[in-house]
């Protein structure tokens, strides 16, 4: 299945981008996985540059800029890479797309021209953590900042789809963030997806806290798009804060040099503009969102995802898990 | 005033608390200053031993665990450590507390025993946080997780006396926090609170995100009681991830040592367990609630922390920069 990449979204876009799809190119993909959004010339030129083509490409100049606002910036801009990337996909001209602009945006012209997942109402972002302990996916970061609790639960379920086709984890564990461990703690919505999680049979381990996530106590962190956005930038804004305070009292010795390297290794799996973005899951097709600090490095993981997602075939798993629950889970 | 102490709340109460009196006694306390709310018996002997004592024990066995429904267990326990240290403030017998117990147990009985300010109505925890980049008080960090917009209102007014009054900053900025930087971003509770802070006479910067905690962009960082929260739980799991991944690696060599020193720096000042604890505002009284995990070394600078709230009269400077404000911000 093709992968249409939009070429103009992202801080370093199409510079980045298209250095990355020379990567991509030279490491696995063959020219013909791959459908190019954006200026046709001048992919083409710095393509030609790099030593590489690729045989598909949709012409656009038109981008959504990362502070315009989604919906309406869509209205506006009907030939925006972005919505051009969804078309390729709808039409099936692409079977998935990656994108490292706008979020927003991504998120609202992937949910109105794919449609969602038979039984899904929205969609959900997936961002890996890698820690030392493990793991642990946070979802949703960012796509439903006021998800109500059956949403909630369906991140349970898409979680679990996830993680099995991903990482191969049969059966993997799902927390619910939560300010506080016992049954009951939290505003309502928290309340009444916990027992729609507990009453299904997804292997649900119960409420979790902001701790947890570092603890290897879960595979999978479900929380609203609010909650699960602001933690991931406070650990990013956590993990730049402390790198560049260390590299700035870095000595030349080797031994301060390799305790910077261990710190690198602590949260280096972490640093989002490096490994390739995050899925949204939830919607009828597959889409990866990189960061909008992406460089070149990005690329080839994201478009490996993608594969690996359209391989696996993650959508289809999402169904059957979903409707393997109980009436009123499935249904709320 | 005099200060009570909530000998039985924590996960190391007694002992570390009552160490934590004796180096406060030894320190810049007179025993006059404290009222110790706990067994008389041992408190006695225990200080006897450290060679410190004080006059004023109140009485009691009882004491709210940490995992205990508070409300419940507030009506349940009539004579717990934390009902007798508020009503000693009720009373007059005390001008504010300090507890290491149960958050949930100290936040209701304050708000019930103590009630509001005039004007506030629900009491915010403010945390601080110390960056090589500046303070950064987050409030709420969990007493009110379902907040509406005027609460998030009040807190930016409680956080902006809290900044004059502690730290002598004459006009604090305040921030929202919320997952992206333009106004009109967010759920409508937050929309609406950046309504209300922007139509006001506070020093509102605006909508920041996660990351900004860590940048000097502001002073205060208001925000829900369960964002906060987890915030909170995520900085300090983030923080022992790599302070326990940092020291594993590290050799014997000086750069090595070194630099675990000024990762220790960098975040140093945030170990919760060591600062003295956060303030609850907006209940007329002053109450400093301390982490469950407080050794001794966080009893005396909470102790101060509660000494300079009542010197500096920080609950009047609320109500005053309140009523400050033009009607319909502060009637919200």
């Amino acid at each position: 299945m093709r992968i249409a990449v939009d070429v103009l979204g992202g801080d370093y876009a199409p510079d980045e981008v298209l250095r990355g799809v020379a990567t991509a190119l030279r490491d696995d993909f063959t020219p013909e996985e791959l459908l190019l959004v954006g200026p046709e010339e001048e992919i083409q030129s710095r393509l030609k540059a790099e030593g590489v083509a690729v045989p598909n490409i949709l012409h656009t100049t038109e981008v959504i800029g990362s502070h315009e606002k989604p919906v309406e910036a869509l209205r506006k801009k009907r030939n925006s890479s972005i919505s051009l990337c969804v078309g390729a996909v709808k039409e099936g001209a692409a079977g998935g797309l990656i994108s490292f602009g706008n979020t927003g945006a991504a998120v609202a012209a992937s949910s109105i021209g794919l449609g969602m997942l038979p039984g899904i109402r929205r969609p959900g972002i997936a961002v890996v953590f890698e820690w030392a302990s493990g793991k642990v996916v946070l979802l949703d970061a960012g796509a439903n900042p006021e998800p109500k609790s059956s949403h909630l639960f369906h991140y349970g379920v898409m979680g679990t789809a996830y993680c099995r086709d991903m990482f191969g984890m049969e059966s993997p564990r799902i927390g619910l963030l939560n300010i506080g461990g016992e049954a009951g703690k939290g505003h309502s919505t928290v309340r009444e997806a916990h027992d729609l999680l507990e009453s299904s049979s997804l292997n649900f381990v119960g409420n979790l806290e902001g701790q947890d996530l570092f603890k290897g106590s879960t595979e999978v962190l479900v929380t609203d798009g609010f909650v699960g956005n602001m933690l991931l930038k406070v650990v990013e804004g956590f993990m730049e804060y402390l790198l560049h305070g260390m590299a700035d009292a870095v000595s030349d010795s080797d031994s301060s040099n390799s305790m910077l390297a261990t710190f690198k290794q602590l949260v280096g799996a972490t640093d989002f503009a490096e490994v390739g973005g995050a899925t949204l899951l939830g919607v009828n097709g597959v889409v990866l969102i990189g960061h909008g600090r992406s460089k070149a490095s990005a690329v080839a993981p994201a478009l490996r995802n993608v594969r690996k997602d359209l391989r696996t075939g993650v959508n289809a798993h999402i169904t059957e898990i979903l409707n393997a629950q109980e009436g009123s889970a499935a249904e709320a």
